[in-house]
């Protein structure tokens, strides 16, 4: 075996200049869950090549396009070929690869939106169906602890009867032109032949509603909205405002936005029942406020023993350390390996022993000053 | 060549019941800098098989010490070999495999406070310039990005003189003797045997001291302090307060405690010169507060272009999406992992086909009810 | 003259029971703006009396009903009489007398919505027109220092042109039938023979749109609707939410409910345009934040120097301190009056003597130890 | 009867240029607790004369010093005298007046510090003995209802033993030489000989003391200190840094600075015990968090039903409505005042009949949209 993880991964897109690529690489291979062993990561066989080369996977597992990839690897042999194919093209294409995928006997996790027609999305889920293979969809904000904890409150009752959902998704970075500048994800976003016909609908729209249903745990049922494109000469709307009718006569909201200029990435849900109501906001996603009726607000937090089992099994990271640590834990080591490639110790990327060495003396002064009654000690 | 990472890690501790072990074998594996090829994950060489089996590594690389992890991997061919160490054992084994990898050959990277002395700590210090290791500890906080934001701004002028500098780790989860109930932390973490002189001050205070340092880049220069044991019986401070003096006349404090009961990982820096002052909290570390004299103050946030080209280099995700992203999405690839090991479509851990085909009819349901004038639409 | 401040204040409804009432008196009376002179705060005669006898009012200035006390004020020498009316009955009252008082010689403020039709409204408007008379409506919000800076930055064009603009005030405190428990506040708003044709629409959805036009300076110019009466056999909507249209292709909405459990008062305003945006939260209503494109947000507050001067002109406190502040004082002299009316030295609402000495003492113990290079001193 | 306020104030110090003077007043006539009379606004006698005709005062009630106010007062019948006075001056001049009013038969209330010396501070506390007057501090931050909440907790149990007190008080608006300019705040603030010994620390630190044993309810018995004077040529201290031992062997910090840049009025305490913490910020002083070892935390605000009857006696507005809704109210009723002063009915400063009237049109404009189902309609 080429590899300790169990599960191989091929990817289709995740190209130079891709951006939601990388994240699935990161995220796949975080928890030893896959490995990336093969690649079609762009319809230009050089860029391909270069970004496998770049990721340093074998070349004989880096095809021209995702053809080629299912077709060689369905031919080897199971110990060796991959398990599973990871889509991160644009829209347009994601039902081509995902059915053929599927047919040839492999598992697909797919990016959001699944495509660009309910028909065609429909397909996907029949050809899913037919031969058993796993498609899974990454609406990645139902994987955050606080928003499975969210769940569980909701549909255990905790909040009493949903009355009210208020879901947003609030960007600005298409204030301005940006696709005619060149910048690759405003360029695609903005085309309908690639992102199907909804703009920010479909990019962020689909996850405030995907939340708003997830959380809920019960269909909308009817909905009237209003869809703008504030950019002039911006092809798919980069605005719009939904009312939203769900089961049991609740009722709510379903706002997305592109040009919501200074906004970063304003995904919030807010629900309201008879008894209570949570509120969620993805800027901080590690807390979610909690309402109770007559009583005060509270706090729930990631990683805290009073979580629900569920939402407990989604941290990594036990006492409360907020997730993103990993992130910064992760930098010292990538400061580490590029020292180690460069064979550089004074890169300044990551702490080092002189550093170390002052941590050890910072203690011992402390405990000298304390010894001392609390004198001031030169350090 | 076993696999397509460039550099090879070996690990020594990390067995059964360690947090700060799988913490680094993430952080490690994140950006593929390093494969986990080995380790020696317990001295107990049961424990230590144990965990290599669960990580899928090759038996034969998963030791029953370190001495002979450090003695075989050294008689590796180069090519196959692990090209560092990461040591993540209780403090007080820290120093011995330290010295010995590095004479052996093996770049290194250890987990803080560096060891129980400051002779020790300097020992290490001085085998590592010797060896031409490169030695790096993991002190993680300076590993965000918005640390490295407020590094930038503080050294480079942006708040004038330093004159005030406030840092202190608040934590709770030791209130109670939580070390006599058979906690593994919490045991070696109040063992002086194990933790060396200092509780809460080697465990957390050095991150504190060293966070204020590392922002400031000039060093403490004199201190006083007062150190606390609140826990009847425990044998190790829980609490300790010190102020401090810097070079150039500016004074603070640095805090650190492990009974603030309700606090969970209250690291926060506040720093403040003639021209303005930044505060950073590592609750919600993506946020960087940055006050100006006269003017008002700003939030920076993670991932912006506004930021200094060494903060950006640290993010992974562009767009202003909140570090803590990537475990979410990684959730899924866990969830979709996890299924196809088990042959299991239907197991509720990431959004399935259905979610897709419900996500395209939102778009489209909203671009008909748009179309026609806001008309409620059922769906 | 009988007071001595200029302006003499006569108050309509306000009774025993009243929230609102005893707001306007506060308010009306802090910064000597005027003094409460006369009152019918009743239709009851007794409980008029009642409460003019609790705020010391001259019992010949206390009306049995305000149709009496807008012919007797009138005959009044100038010198005495009432200067203006302040109107707090329930909205089907504010018509009559608002419209009596202005052709009686009297300014008039009233509670807001002004009354129950736009038939009545323009009458008022009319009548104040004709006469001459001031008419003020207390949308108080507009009269926070922050939401003034708003106003200045949005039409003053520092986040160009507007497209989006979003209000909301969201409450949970009718998420029960209140109005079946007696509770008055609670019966009158949802009765539409008091409250007109809106419920929390009239209540607090004009207070939203009113503020969304009042800090764009701009009107809507079309809007679809869509009301909910979610608790059982209440007789007027209980939440409700709004698209709008302004001029200049801007839109927006205006949400309003008063059953979202746990919210207490959640007035919000968030506007974005070509530059950037402003937030704008009742709830922490000191702070605005405003975003730039491409620059860090801003976070303004009350009271500083870089603020316009029409927000500065609203603060009655300098150099930082929150609003609020004022209430805190005030807390200590009702402390105070009380323990002089009852001549008890020791009522524990206010610091006495001891205190003082405690605080003198302390500066003298912290110099002291400073003194000595920080050696602790017994205290 | 010159006035229906049961109690009337005189007032000593306030004139021109001060600050704190107003916020007294306002303070005081706040709930009709007390009515200004008279006062000695400045030593110089033009001066409080300008000041009384500016507040509307009898100008046989203004006089030119406060040995002659209190012996002109002292001499008037009783229905008529002041029954208290309200001391505003520099610290230095705290104590004679004080002494000769408790002397003269008035009841005292006064700023902090109570003096200079706890010499001087005890002779006021022995003759507010002697005499039977009572003497108040305006230790303002006692007076917020969320203080009170935090004092009933804590003493209450509900933290358990308090182990940890953290007080702090940090402002930047001295960062720079404000004294050399001019500013009146900033020059008898860093002047000893009307200060005190004590700059930073009796201005602030001494709230910041005198809030954390007021909450805690038990006193410091040790400190250690240090104090700072950052800018040059100040003659006090600007900056302090106190570590404190309370009894029951609690430990804790009381900081104070007035040149942290940036920092407006950063006063906060947090206190954690055996089984939970509380946490409140001045800057957003409605918020009270409540920490619970093994639950989430609690925020609890201002207003609600769930608070302890101490604290809801102090809080004038029910249903949520945050603290600092009276100054915004009070601002409409300030420019309505204005208006009609000037008899000009357009200022601006309030909102209209005009507004009015588009407020009924929109909740009708609303229903209209909402019965047609959500059509858009004009408006």
């Amino acid at each position: 075996m080429s590899t300790n993880r169990e599960l191989r991964l091929g990817m289709i897109g995740g190209g130079p200049g891709a951006f939601i690529g990388a994240v699935h690489r990161l995220a796949a291979e975080m928890d030893r869950a896959f490995e990336l062993t093969a690649g079609a990561f762009s319809s230009d066989a050089d860029k391909s090549a270069e970004t496998g080369q770049e990721l340093g996977l074998d070349p004989k597992r880096v095809y021209s396009n995702w053809e080629v990839m299912l077709e060689k690897e369905a031919s080897l042999p199971q110990e060796t070929r991959i398990h599973a194919v990871s889509i991160v093209t644009p829209n347009h294409l994601h039902h081509p690869p995902a059915i053929a995928a599927m047919r040839a006997g492999f598992h697909v996790i797919c990016d959001k939106p699944m495509t660009t027609s309910s028909e065609l999305a429909l397909e996907m889920e029949s050809v899913a169906n037919e031969t058993g293979k796993i498609f899974a969809l990454t609406h990645n904000y139902t994987g955050y602890p606080m928003v499975r904890e969210a769940c569980e409150l909701v549909q255990g009752g905790a909040i009493g009867t949903v009355r009210k959902a208020y879901a947003e998704y609030l960007q600005g970075w298409l204030t301005d032109p940006l696709e005619t500048t060149g910048q690759k994800q405003a360029e695609w976003r903005t085309d309908p032949s690639r992102s199907g016909p909804g703009g920010a609908l479909g990019d962020i729209g689909t996850h405030a509603f995907n939340l708003l249903e997830h959380v809920i745990g019960k269909p909308v049922t009817r909905l009237a909205g209003r869809v703008e494109t504030f950019v002039e000469g911006r092809e798919l709307d980069d605005d719009a405002m939904v009312l939203v009718e769900m089961e049991n006569g609740a009722t709510g909201s379903i706002f997305c936005s592109q040009v919501c200029a200074g906004r970063e990435n304003g995904l919030r849900l807010r629900i309201y029942g008879t008894e209570g109501g949570i509120e969620w906001d993805q800027e901080h996603p590690n807390d979610l406020l909690v309402h109770r009726k007559e009583s005060p607000s509270e706090v729930r937090r990631t990683g805290n023993a009073y979580l629900s089992p569920a939402s407990q099994k989604l941290g990594r990271i036990p006492s409360g350390h907020p997730e993103g640590y990993l992130e910064g834990f992760a930098n010292l080591y990538r400061g580490f390996a590029a020292a180690i490639q460069r064979e550089d110790i004074t890169s300044g990327d990551f702490p080092t022993a002189a550093d170390g060495v002052r941590g050890v003396r910072f203690i011992e002064a402390v405990l000298q000053s304390a010894s001392e009654n609390g004198k001031w000690v030169r350090f």
